[in-house]
């Protein structure tokens, strides 16, 4: 297969991790005989500084023209100190998903049996969680009018949905759990909300064209207590742009490494993949951040287009290296393996497997 | 002091735990030398079968003409298996809530020190974790406008809040503050939202009138993060009705013993201080209920009228019986003692202290 793939680094431990990911994916392309093309473009702070733009037009254009794009981070302290500053890195984020139409949110947690220790969590409720959260991107609360009156004393939000903006994520979640344990539970808070109801109903619909595919319904207050006593009962979540924001941020720290976990942002024509961690300033250029989470985003990236098996290496890598101990301090303190020791020994584990 | 308090036992297991809460608070009031009346009156599915109505308006007229209320449970399963009743136990607690104005809901949760094992959080990141949240409950997307399309297509809930509503419960929330450990978190999604960019705003202004208290501000996002990496950092959380409901329920789970939280509900004139567990049918009637949140929920009531050292006589006796494990199985599997004898154990710890 041939991919054109655009790398957008970003900012902070962006660049140091991504090129970790590029160089997996090298490897995969020649075990596995792809054509990978690779061009890189800016974004955040650093595209700040050498265009004014965060997602300058010349990004967009790439991004519009490529199969996906291989996302980094974005985020500086010099703007985040600085009230006064009219561009802010984090803009350039949200006017690519916007631009781009990505209305799916994928991300997926996993307790990595190697790290079980790491989580807040005891062992024994961690143990084997696996699940995915599909959140609906670009509608809901977070996008409807907004109201101050004039006083300033009244303000509010509006948090709609409609059934097209239901139906095109629900369908892809479904699919998801086809190929995972067939369980989907729709996360949301239909005793309270009209626009839950209509979640809840244009689910249930859809559920009858996946006949193999378990539904279950969650209120959110709930889904927020289950996901710490027993994560280990979901498979894909399914639920819109405000809990899914809660619930995935929630679900992402049971794990106990934040480093490790990659998400998808997909739309009808478009799709980024990108680790959840920041732009981590304080770690730049040490040599110490995690590429693992790059890396397993490279491996969405391919699962996107089918390329399952491929995919699946890169996972069975990523445990090898977890297993050995070959790993940033982040998750092994006092560890010496710099941050494209481990890229090497994972792309390496790709070209001569045991 | 004379204190007129209306008891509304409910469902399932309601009666049997708000029995022993009354056995605590006549314990109190012997010992201190206080009046308190209590009068019964029918809420939820037992008020249903007798009256036809959830919250009959005689209770209604106890509620407004009491000092507080002492509610015990409601729901039955008989109910709930039937979605053709038109009446159903929930919406007497609803209306009771909105009758008598109750808009500031108070969850604490404590992480028990002979309770630390039953956490599904590791034993060294719950232990010492003491934080009580400030829900507002009568305001937000909750209450607001509900709008379906003709064609059942779009479906929308408006979040709103006036400045009002944020004061009332603010100051609440600072004035626990200040009897706490100084801190107060208001939880937010100001990034984002137009009504937490009201409250964030509102609450910045009172804050100057408590210099002692120091104000953090949190994304709900990352609050459903920081309660279970580091739950020990919050001392007063507060935070709108929506997010107060799915960090409250999150809190809840964290310290392990569900049955020992209390809560609190308050409004200008009425106060309602009721256990956060449910009715638990299964249990009903066999002694196993564990007293102790409806217990917390008395001492909560005695706080509310400035009956501190009675209150803190009541957490001793309560600390007690959980050292010397005069507990229920659901905290002491095998455990034969019943509902009623840990109680007696409470009550007579009050009447004769060590
Ligand atoms: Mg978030
Ligand atoms: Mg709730």
């Amino acid at each position: 297969m041939k991919l054109n793939i655009a790398v957008l680094p970003g900012d902070g431990i962006g660049p140091e991790v991504t090129k970790q990911a590029k160089k997996v994916l090298e490897a995969v392309a020649h075990q596995f005989n792809h054509t990978f093309i690779f061009k890189e473009a800016l974004v955040g702070a650093v595209a700040i500084d050498k265009t004014g733009e965060p997602f300058p037009q010349e990004t967009m254009d790439l991004c519009l023209k490529t199969d996906a794009v291989l996302f980094g981070a974005i985020g500086d302290p010099k703007y985040d100190n600085d009230p006064s500053a009219k561009v802010r890195p984090e803009q350039g984020l949200l006017k690519m998903r916007k631009d781009l139409g990505l209305f799916t949110n994928i991300r997926p947690v996993k307790a990595f049996e190697q790290l079980l220790d790491k989580s807040p969590l005891k062992k024994e409720i961690i143990k084997g969680a696996d699940l995915t959260i599909y959140r609906e991107l670009t509608g809901g609360i977070y996008f409807g009018e907004k109201k101050i009156s004039k006083d300033g004393k009244t303000a509010s939000d509006l948090g709609e949905y409609s059934a097209y903006e239901i139906e095109r994520i629900a369908h892809a979640a479904f699919k998801a759990a086809q190929v995972r344990r067939k369980k989907l539970t729709l996360v949301d808070k239909a005793n309270v909300l009209e626009s839950s109801r209509l979640w809840r109903k244009v689910v249930t619909e859809i559920a009858k064209e996946y006949k193999d595919v378990e539904l279950h319904y969650l209120f959110v207050d709930n889904a927020a207590m289950q996901m710490i006593l027993n994560p280990t009962q979901f498979d894909v979540i399914l639920t819109d742009n405000l809990f899914g924001d809660i619930i995935s941020d929630e679900a992402s720290v049971i794990g106990g490494s934040i480093g490790l976990l990659a998400s998808a942002s997909i739309g009808e024509k478009h799709a980024v993949f990108e680790p959840i961690h920041g732009s981590y300033p304080q770690a730049t250029g040490k040599g110490i951040a995690n590429p693992i989470a790059s890396i397993l985003s490279a491996a969405m990236l391919l699962e996107h287009f089918g390329l399952n098996e491929e995919a699946a290496v890169i996972h069975k890598a990523v445990d090898k290296s977890l297993e050995l101990k070959i790993s940033t301090p982040d998750i092994l303190p006092d560890s010496k393996i710099t941050t494209s020791k481990v890229g090497d020994f994972i792309a390496d584990y790709i070209h001569y497997p045991e």
